[in-house]
């Protein structure tokens, strides 16, 4: 999906919500255990009832392989269920040297050789142009490299000095030069509003994928008001809030509600801002 | 495999040679294609020619992935073929938010939950202590955490300046505080011996997993005469030399070979150090 595709979605949606879709056997409704798949009907239940209300949908591969073979096969699954024209996600945060980052490429951009066609994987910056470079290869494909992170840990390296910035800075920096805002996105957590003013002076035109709302506690308006840019530029991840809104037989509708209230939020923010 | 028996198993063999498992189909012999699972086979083959040559064995994981779900049901079977007493190393470079790691720790650690149970697994230091906690919460499992890599981009970020030295000085001070040498180790590239006295100051007692011996042009000697440490204190992976020495049906026996010119010189260095 290109930008303008995804904005086109952004701006019919009337939503930059992306779903994460990071389950966990344990936490998923009891009723779904009579599935030969519990969590690939849960992934299945929760797409299906959030489609219209989100433009991307998010899965962290950790939540996959921490169930081995099969949790492979539940993403690829996963994968092949989102609808086509939703913006998808590998949160991968993959990253080596560049002939294996071509293979990490495969396995997330390339259905013929993997069996899943992300829209973007999230790559970690820390082994510099090579290790992103692959990923670009693909048209339409995008890298979204980890700038400043919602973690506690964020504080142990990303905020380092340099000569010329602090090191999550000289990352938007450097990167913005290995590709245009038309393949390459951030992700920024969205615990510190006021580092979003920061941000748009380095990345103007780029969208910055915001872990963090919700049960991060991050606030969206926030966000918004610090983070926002002409083309909206944002697409705001939830993932606990929307997926555990109830352990109950009603937990699609249940995350429909919670989801739908971020959408209507959402829909003003974009409203007000001239931008639907 | 703690560091003790790690040690005991190098001077066993007199060798510190780890072995990378970065199979490509379209570069394994062609008479394994008529193999239900051609990539396994080379493995096996390629483990049952040198595990009494080298102390490790280390997949990448991409090579895995970029193969779809059949991709990690060959990685999870090649862990199972590795022999116990050797260490199994997951070059997967992964990192994330704590709650997340914990899942990756699973994945790679946790036989139970996953199928595979590695002794170690190789992390990406951006995200800071938290991402990193997670793994060393398993007795005896170790993380390899990214210091100075062998591609060109580790310029891009690796090398710069902070107040209190290189980004990856900084990596390996900081980070030396989050666990001992019983259960960290660092990648440092080969390609830059000198750098190695640089490192040793920063970890004198840490193992060192150096990648870049072989194809990518390090030299064993050198990374020995600036990186060993009294208890040798270093794990040299090759794999595209040992692992591609002929596309022919001798691939095992010239991958022996091929193992074995570097167990020797390993052999001789221990020896002239007065560790074997």
């Amino acid at each position: 999906m290109n930008k303008k595709q995804l904005i086109e979605q952004i701006k019919i949606k009337k939503s930059f919500l992306c779903v994460g879709l990071d389950p966990v056997l344990e936490n998923i409704p009891k009723h779904l255990l009579k599935y030969d798949n519990p969590v690939l009907e849960f992934n299945k239940q929760i797409i299906d009832a959030t489609q219209d209300l989100c433009v991307a949908y998010k899965p962290n591969t950790a939540f996959y392989e921490a169930m081995g073979r099969k949790g492979w096969e539940t993403l690829t699954k996963t994968w092949a269920h989102i609808p086509k024209g939703t913006f998808a996600i590998a949160d991968a945060k993959r990253g080596d040297i560049g002939n294996t980052s071509a293979m990490y490429a495969d396995a997330f951009f390339s259905e013929e050789k993997s069996g899943m066609s992300f829209d973007a994987i999230t790559v970690a910056p820390y082994m510099g142009k090579d290790s992103v470079g692959p990923f670009l290869n693909y048209a339409d494909k995008w890298v979204i490299l980890l700038a400043l992170t919602s973690n506690a840990g964020h504080s142990d390296f990303q905020l380092h000095e340099t000569p010329s910035g602090k090191l999550y800075e000289e990352v938007i920096r450097i990167s913005s030069e290995w590709a245009s805002a038309d393949q390459m996105m951030y992700v920024v957590g969205a615990t510190r509003g006021t580092e979003f003013i920061n941000i748009r002076r380095l990345a103007p035109d780029h969208f910055l994928l915001v872990p963090g709302v919700g049960a991060q506690g991050g606030s969206l308006a926030d966000v918004c008001k610090y983070g926002m840019n002409k083309e909206c530029g944002l697409l705001v991840n939830s993932a606990r809030s929307i997926i555990y809104a109830s352990a109950g037989e009603d937990f699609a509708e249940q995350a429909r509600t919670e989801a739908l209230k971020l959408q209507e939020e959402m829909a003003g923010i974009l409203e007000a801002a001239g931008l639907v």
